[in-house]
């Protein structure tokens, strides 16, 4: 049974905000929302507010906004043992959230009934039914969460489906599987979902974790035995090793598989939407992220550069621009020229392969990387490298010298000063700072010294630094390769540096990554 | 079909090292080599001699040590269109490896041949055949590498099927089924396989890629329809989104199914061996990856630590002890140390797991390990900090203050001077150094202030420096870890040092690293 179309439904502010490290604003879950509903995302799981009373003022203010396509959801538990429904202070916290669909979450294993809730197996069915029959009493679309659901079926299939039945009988709308400890593997998941689809009459619904590695698989084999709905959470965050990648999962149904998950004009948009989400996050993108990540359509390996160029089917599974990614062909010593010339006529279409300019510009990047530099992943360096070979880089300052002195033990607690000479449209700037080591006191003086001739500076912030020892035999001797990613308001991009010092390497990529910022606003 | 045995194949140092951002040392890759097999890895696939010709002193230097588990794997393609296997220098290198196994790629996609390769679809066969053929002659183990196989099997299946037909025939030892473009469903792997499976006498292999983010669960399902050879690479490192984690599918393998691949008593070093490889290759580690993490088994709903305190299965598809990896709960972070304590016997035998001595040592190696400490592979600082803790350890040297002045431009050829005051032996000693970058210059200073007291420091050569940099969202302000590996004439040693100042961070680590080297002497 395949069905035409699946409904996404995004926990990332719900379940993704319950891993390590991620917390989110008022602000920051608002401005989530609006990215999922302009992707297309049908259901948003957007907090507890029995849990979190902070939620309420969420759900206050989300109710302001004007969604396109997606609805609301609050999420909470069953009943409490032995009460009413109606007396229960979650679900009435639940209620005050007041969106039109909520989403209850029921044991299913008969273990986690017995030993953690610590209550008898019929009691937890009329828990679920009594829930379920109040919400559905106060006009609420209602979504079931069988949590443990797969490992309640492996120890108890009767007790599992009769949780289920308890939630359809009371009018759930949608009865979600739980595979909450991750622990499932994708033949059983389609084998039990299947079981599941036949035997109710109603939408089921797939909530996956990734602690097999397989929360993806996972999902679309439940989509590929009947579910229609798919729970997940955007770049996979969450608790543990995270939730289904919804990233992964719609282009895996709507190209794949030909189901309509998000309206089709929108699935460019999930680059974007992903790399946004990481962002708010606070989180380091993943490059190696399927479909979105900037390593997902790159090309290394000399043989695979040529096959690309003459086909890109040969190595890429769709065409990176239908999500919204783009191709990189990057250059390295495995590649051959070939891969150098593409990615010149990216920088300047008019590069002929036989020009003297193309034929300077490829010498220079040799001796370069003889000596050290790596140009795979620093697209913006390369940028720079090729305008300033070609005589159409305008420089935006000029740099006279740095010192920088360290002191250890740190003198009245400051460890590093940096002075610093520049000269910007001919009038030289001499600027201090202090930092926390060379380096940031370094980047302070250069950003003190030039910001006020390009106040744009400000905007930019350096996100990653890495750095490589290359001949390592040389230790302390040896030379250092230096990466820096920075971002602004739009994009981001990596500078490198290299040096038998590792300040003056760091200081090399710092100072490509500014240039590149100015040049990139003139343009 | 289930076969009780599966070989684990890995390709970290081929396919892995084609990853972005990737590029091992011979040093590296001889580490790598000697942690695999400790693991248990049956096959290490660690080059391709033909195109890169720097690997050959690799597998020079790989013959000389004595493995337990691992054949070593040398890698190539078919001969070149038109000539004699004999003939072709790329297989003439691949020999020149000496290897005992070889694994050859060929193509199994007809587009492929046609539009890439460009020859004909018998040519092909005849590449095929006539290179295994060959390589069997010169008594080789040969795996084939259908390269683009299920590709290949949607378009145009006999041609695939008898690509296959051609290496066997030839005498290959194993056909490996890959989908290079990891664009293949689990269902459709599956589907496949039991095709090939049934169709051939010979053992069969998967090698998947992780472009839909089913590497894992593909490769599963691979086995779970009878291949009983599974490649991949550790962490999943590998072009584009990776390669099949084998980090994933050895557990999932082993622990879920109950199929062998490793040495049932090695599986605990999977943690450490994912770290290990990510610290050599100088990647980030991923905290969220599934068994080995951090976060794999990290417990931060209150509801959920509550359930996982009244019985971890509530919330954990596995015990973290099996893979060698610890639940992070609230409280109690030391249970499941078991491996942190077996380290602390090596080094002092007498201590008892629940002495104060042992407490204080686990709080303090915690309270370092919060502030960015990872001991995974520095020993020689774990060492060091354990025998500071129990007052055996009588320092070398005090350290007094040092000072670094860097200029740049160089002053007279000279970019960094060192400044430095240590006492020893209850003098004071002051000494000045130029050098190539600060730490240079430090590292040359300390070396002439102790050399007179400690003559045989002039044994000590730095071998290896990594610089990691840790929190990397506070960009130049960020924390950063350095490795500093030593050797002598008899041995081999690394260091750690933290810091939010690479200079310091290196100071540290340089000071254990001729604090090691003094302390080994006396023993």
């Amino acid at each position: 049974m395949m069905q035409s179309k699946v409904t996404a439904y995004d926990s990332t502010l719900r379940d993704g905000a319950q891993a390590q490290g991620v917390s989110f604003t008022v602000e920051d879950k608002l401005k989530i929302v609006q990215q999922l509903d302009a992707l297309g995302i049908g259901y948003i799981e957007a907090g507890n507010p029995g849990s979190n009373p902070k939620d309420l003022e969420f759900f206050k203010r989300v109710a302001e906004l004007k969604l396109q396509h997606a609805k609301i959801i609050a999420f909470g538990s069953t009943r409490r043992i032995g009460i009413k429904a109606a007396d229960d202070n979650n679900l009435r916290s639940l209620l005050s959230a007041n969106t039109q669909s909520v989403a209850i979450f029921g044991k299913s294993w008969d273990y986690q009934v017995t030993d953690i809730l610590r209550t008898t197996l019929d009691e937890n069915l009329r828990m679920i039914a009594d829930t379920i029959a109040y919400l559905k009493q106060q006009g609420k679309e209602v979504v079931f969460d069988a949590e443990h659901f797969y490992d309640g079926y492996k120890a108890n299939a009767p007790y599992a489906l009769a949780t289920l039945k308890a939630a359809a009988d009371a009018g759930a709308d949608v009865l979600c599987l739980c595979d909450t400890n991750g622990g499932t593997f994708s033949d059983e998941i389609f084998a039990v979902t299947q079981t599941v689809v036949k035997a109710f009459n109603l939408q089921v619904g797939i909530h996956c974790h990734n602690d097999c590695d397989m929360a993806v698989a996972n999902s679309v084999a439940a989509v590929q035995a009947g579910a229609s709905q798919v729970q997940g959470t955007i770049n996979g965050i969450g608790e543990r090793c995270g939730n289904a990648n919804l990233v992964s999962i719609i282009p895996n149904l709507q190209l794949k598989l030909g189901l309509n998950c998000i309206p089709a004009e929108n699935i460019t948009a999930l680059t974007h939407v992903a790399r946004f989400v990481s962002e708010v996050a606070n989180m380091p993108f993943n490059d190696k992220a399927p479909y979105v990540g900037n390593d997902a359509f790159s090309h290394k390996g000399g043989m695979h550069i040529d096959a690309v160029n003459k086909n890109p089917i040969s190595y890429e599974h769709i065409n990176p621009e239908q999500v919204g990614n783009i191709r990189h062909i990057l250059v390295s010593e495995v590649a051959g020229r070939g891969a150098l010339l593409s990615k010149l006529r990216e920088i300047d279409a008019t590069l002929d392969k036989d020009s003297t300019d193309t034929q300077r510009i490829l010498a220079r990047i040799k001796a370069l990387e003889h000596d050290g530099y790596q140009f795979e992943s620093a697209e913006a360096s390369v940028q720079l490298l090729v305008l300033r070979e070609l005589g159409k880089l305008r420089p935006s300052f000029e740099f006279k010298e740095y010192q920088v002195n360290i002191h250890e033990p740190a003198l009245n607690g400051v460890n590093s000063f940096a002075h610093i000479k520049l000269v910007v449209n001919g009038q030289e700037e001499t600027t201090t700072a202090e930092g926390d080591g060379p380096v940031n006191a370094l980047d302070k003086a250069m950003r003190r010294a030039l910001e006020r001739f390009y106040p744009a500076i400000k905007t930019v912030r350096l996100t990653d630094y890495k750095v490589r020892v290359l001949n390592s035999d040389q230790a302390t001797a040896a030379k250092v390769r230096v990466l820096i990613e920075s971002a602004d308001q739009n994009e981001s991009w990596t500078t490198t540096g290299v040096s038998t010092d590792v300040v003056d390497a760091s200081w090399r990529a710092l100072i490509d990554a500014i240039e590149y910022k100015l040049m990139r606003d003139l343009v």
